[in-house]
């Protein structure tokens, strides 16, 4: 939360309208995602781990209420002092919260209750950018609001497929659209040993928790071309992988048993064949796109069946930083996973589809040290017994993404767009 | 579920008629208390034990559907075929269920839809009505659905009253009606020692478990001439009685302790004030309105710390079938309990306000036999671990109470409107 | 807790007499039962509903020395003051107790010290008894001491049992003795129906809970001669008992699906075989014997499927006063249920072998009033949610059984002998 | 498990003397352990975490049998077959285990038999190392053996601690020596940065995953020179530490809340004054010892509440190793934490009282593969959710110990003897 625009490199008031301009955007966007969606559709919460549509598009509205309006906006009136608790996630700097098991209960505000105060939000927000001068520390608060906002647009995305995977009338979120399904050969990348900096490198936006740049020694490695495909992972299962407790973690072991896991979520088995649940309803399998909505555990006995492992997270960014950022992105609308294109794809395909599990816990970099004041909860409290994943999948925002970006979920977590990428060791 | 109607005492076109008419001022009824609700208050669960209100309007069509339609009505075609399922209660005979906690998952079927299907329901329950003569037996089990929509007329708002409870904007079912708050003195109506008669005396509706009438020895016992009122059980709060182990049963005791509960639910303290949350928002609590909203726990502690106990079943239904069916019901529109009228009352107040509950577990009259087929499933199985209540609340139509009705929840339920009345030997 | 010998029907001198050495016979009873077993067996708690052996032999003699050395002993000195609160059951009037799931957590005091405690109680009490004249009610909490310590001796069996099961190792308690298996049949004793006395008829001991006598309207009703054996369970268990909901309370249907229930406690199947364990160790289900270790639920279930309900526990009370207190107990030794004597027998088995579920709710008889004092929480307080169970069991000593004693278990409680007869109505 | 012993360095006789002679030992340390304990005090299991010291005293013999014996001897007959399933812990490939959280339900085999299996077990593995040469991989398996049993008589020692601590007579294992409280200055330590070896370095024995040694890059950074404090670690708390979200992980706040934390495990407070539960009983907290019992979330918080932070696993190494392994271990008998020694101590106290966390998740090191067979379940299965701790403890064995040592636990683990050094970037 420093700030990482370099004196002088950009005059105040270019800064502040490119920041006008991508606000629109991405506000728009996050309406764009929710458009196909009823109020009852947006109220409902399926699990703990997830939201509301609604709060989605309220809490959104909160960060720049509550960490660029308030401060900065004198003659600001907040929208309904009420919503400060209610839509709070988790900063503990700025009061109570609302318990989040509890979001599903607010059938109040109402969803158009909600869409006014993104409006007025909106409004004092443009007031702002078209007043005074903003200091850069200012700026890059609305700029963290804008990544904050995009994070939260593909949580839409994984939170409504949860709600309506319940539903046993099967309802599509958009129609499914048709994707072509043909195979590639997954090789190996082999990479030399080296002492390299691994993190963000300024300018440009990155989160906290991408920086400071800094030295690591990684020793030689390949890595494989793509992702593991469903045909790849369906061979796993064949071979009786998830009886097998010889493949797996400790903890996967247990949590494969006590859950009775047997596939992938949203599989599901008919006969000889499955299907899986998509944003467009219950699809055939589509063989040679990459496995997704697997837990680290899976992730971790498929790399031990396959006599290799996964990345660490400083292995796939070095892999990935030589790579341009293409792929199959939320932007694409096709929003599930897809095979590698035929021809013309990159050498490594790196970017989009399926987050993927890293072997490495998620941990503060060195020198690491969070922002001040509430956005320093942003990440740094939650650096214990997560994962990192790397590089964005078919719900992120194309815009999003970048090689130093590091996602983050518990081992068991399977509900977002979370695939993996084998490695070894040379 | 026997033919309860004597042969002769009815012509056929008449009973018909007059529950088609009855049919419509019902279903009416229920549409009525949704009406001042959005689709998103609709779409809500707020606890296992409740349901979306959305769920309530759909069950009951559901219930005429399964049980009167589809066995009855040569040409009738499910609203959809997959609502079966999902619109089960819990009726194991007819096939598989909606799991219970996640009826507040479904934001499909949308209200509106829901909606339809009710007016599907109707159109061709007229149909049926106006055709063919319909067996009594037919007859019967349309009455049953009217019955058991009434029930679900009282669920929709305690279950509505539930959830709003949890958001902290505190939304108003509807704008809250002042009442009187005057006291009244409680006094002791004594009876005799007598073998009476006890349950339901055809002819007109009554569920199974009223059934069989049949004779029981009730000894001499005094009853009071009201319920309880918050008044009086402040006075237990305020002389500890949620701190006194000697007041409680053991098991009611392990639920005060595990649970911290220290008032009635939707009490809530404000220095040394209390208000409620009612469907009219947060009032502050009335003195003189009968207590609400508890366990059979708190009753029983609140009547050994009065020096009294609770009525048994049939002492209840010996003191209240000599009393008019006159009180405060959901018809009256207030919505909460309120204190006794100052002039005028009858010289026991019996019916409305509050379910009262009784020391008597819920269990079969001696020959009770469930009705055959699935709606046998309706009252028996529930005959454990369940406590009976008696008279009816402010949420009950008033045509659906009777001296014989019994109610019946396990112990520690909170959420229906439940207050007590005491009794004592002679 | 009355006194309950009239005066003059008994002179001080001969009860106390009496008492002392009934006191003697009694504790000597308990250790006996304890005498096979290590000092390791008598440490373990298997669940929170047993308690490890060593406490109930510390527990019986903290009764003793808080109810009668305590307050009437003028020089008595505590064996250990800790032991008041670590010996405390449940009676809170006393003071704190050690939580109850953590019984099996106390490896100190050791069995030598918990043996020593029990000869310093016997050596006060004796004293006690040999010296000044104690008041009727004093003699009453004697006596009330050596009934509690004699349910005491048939818990340390079925905890002992319970605990020893979980031993993959099959250890037995005792070695098993052989026992008849011929069948007897099964057949309806009719009663008339009749207004009539229920509960304790004094004098003799008797707990509150069996008290005060009154009348009750009994209809008439018809009894089965003997329990239901396990041949004739496995019948119901053959015809997919325990896959038909029809067949279950709503409660116990989800008890069993919930916990995977598919025979009763402590059976295990060896392909078409069934054996259980016992406390001679497994042996082959013997045919005639009366189902045991059986919930409230099966019960119930068995039941219907065989087309009739269990008994009333006032009707039970009505067939049982008429028959002799002949049959299994603990004092035979063999301490499993048994096959029916073939000759000789009783026209009705009412008592021994099993604990026989009745429909009854444990409620208190009309006009009961708990004991005053800290003994006023012996059996009051569990007035809820419990059923009563009727006529002793194969771990009951003889003498301290009756026809209108109240045992009581929760629905679902297995570990005891818990079997069931049948009633219906005529 | 790789025969990391070059050939030629050692005869194979010299090996299997010194593992002979070295084998005698550490049996006799554990069975001292044991020594002051009764037969019901190894017999009781306090958690699922924990296990009765029979079953460590069964299970280190177990391992034995298995690995060594079964495989290796060809006479051997087991002591009882039972017990391959019976004291299995968690190696899969071996087959069924007996359930974790029912090691404490099992009063058989009793401690004596349990003593019996014991010698058994020596008697056939003096014979195996008398007889025929051993190869270098079956020595290994007896290396591992004897450093697998040494971990468990520190479990024997933190579970017996946990175990006595509930019991409220107190308990002590042994009697308490006193020891020194004197402050000793901590002073930062500076380490420049390099890229370094990390890992075991042959020869010498190593669990599997101390290895390979690999190359790391580690950033300068300063190492304090001794453990927190009592003393310091009661400011924090003064400073309402543990009511300061913002000090917090986000799960560690969430672990205070939900568990009501407010002090290390084993304190409590006596008005102004703490006391701390000891293998010698309750003591009054000793200032200068190192804080003891502290889970990595309140290391976590102390850290950021002083403005530093925790070390990773390689600072600690880096540090670590140029120290000698001198310290308060088992073999000193104190059996707790105590203050650094006045003079002649260590620049640098290192090893010994406290294991340390670390901010390192346990996770693979480069190349690192387990060994094949069941023993490759032994480390690399848990490398998931868990925590590097450093140095040892005061209940560690002082030969078993080393620089490239690393235990693990998860993020909550108190029961074990856990501190925590700060470090800070520089």
């Amino acid at each position: 939360m420093n700030d990482r625009i370099p004196a002088g490199t950009l005059r105040k008031v270019d800064r502040g309208d490119a920041l006008a301009a991508r606000y629109g955007e991405i506000r728009a966007a996050t309406e764009a995602l929710a458009a196909p969606l009823s109020a009852e559709d947006c109220a409902i919460q399926s699990m703990p781990d997830a939201s509301p549509v609604k709060w989605h598009l309220a809490h959104t509205s909160w960060f720049f209420e509550t960490f660029v309006l308030a401060p900065n906006h004198a003659s600001y009136t907040p929208y309904n002092p009420a919503f400060r608790v209610l839509f709070n996630s988790y900063y503990n700097a700025v009061g109570d919260k609302h318990p989040r098991p509890q979001r599903g209960l607010l059938s109040r505000p109402t969803l158009e209750d909600v869409q006014n105060y993104r409006k007025h939000v909106d409004r004092a927000l443009a007031d702002l950018l078209a007043g005074a001068r903003l200091a850069p520390a200012q700026l890059d608060l609305i700029e963290l609001g804008l990544n904050h906002e995009q994070q939260h647009q593909e949580l839409i995305l994984t939170d409504v497929k949860h709600m309506l995977s319940y539903n046993p009338l099967r309802p599509a979120y958009a129609a499914a659209r048709r994707a072509s399904d043909i195979a590639s050969t997954m090789t190996w990348v082999e990479f030399e040993e080296r002492l390299t900096e691994i993190g963000h490198e300024p300018p440009g936006f990155a989160f906290d928790n991408e920086m400071p740049r800094h030295r690591e020694w990684v020793p030689a490695f390949a890595m494989a071309t793509r992702p593991v495909s469903n045909a790849e992972y369906l061979a796993f299962m064949e071979d009786e992988g998830y009886r097998r407790p010889e493949l797996w973690l400790s903890e996967g072991w247990d949590w494969v048993t006590v859950n009775g896991i047997a596939a992938p979520a949203y599989w599901e088995r008919n006969g000889a064949d499955w299907s899986y649940f998509t944003l467009g309803g219950m699809l055939a399998v589509e063989s040679h796109a990459p496995v997704c909505h697997v837990s680290l555990y899976e992730a971790e006995a498929y790399a031990r069946w396959a006599g290799a492992r996964l990345p660490t997270e400083s292995e796939w960014e070095v892999a990935g930083r030589e790579m341009p950022i293409a792929g199959n992105f939320a932007d694409d609308g096709l929003l599930r996973p897809r095979a590698a294109p035929e021809a013309g794809m990159s050498p490594r395909q790196m970017f989009g589809d399926v987050w993927e599990w890293t072997r490495s816990a998620y941990a503060p970099y060195p020198g690491f040290h969070p922002a001040t004041g509430a956005v320093g909860e942003y990440n740094g409290k939650f650096m214990c017994n997560q994962y990192v994943l790397r590089g964005g999948s078919c719900a992120t925002p194309r815009s999003h993404i970048r090689a130093s970006y590091r996602n983050f979920f518990p081992a068991p977590a399977r509900w977002q767009f979370t695939g993996f990428r084998l490695a070894r060791d040379r």
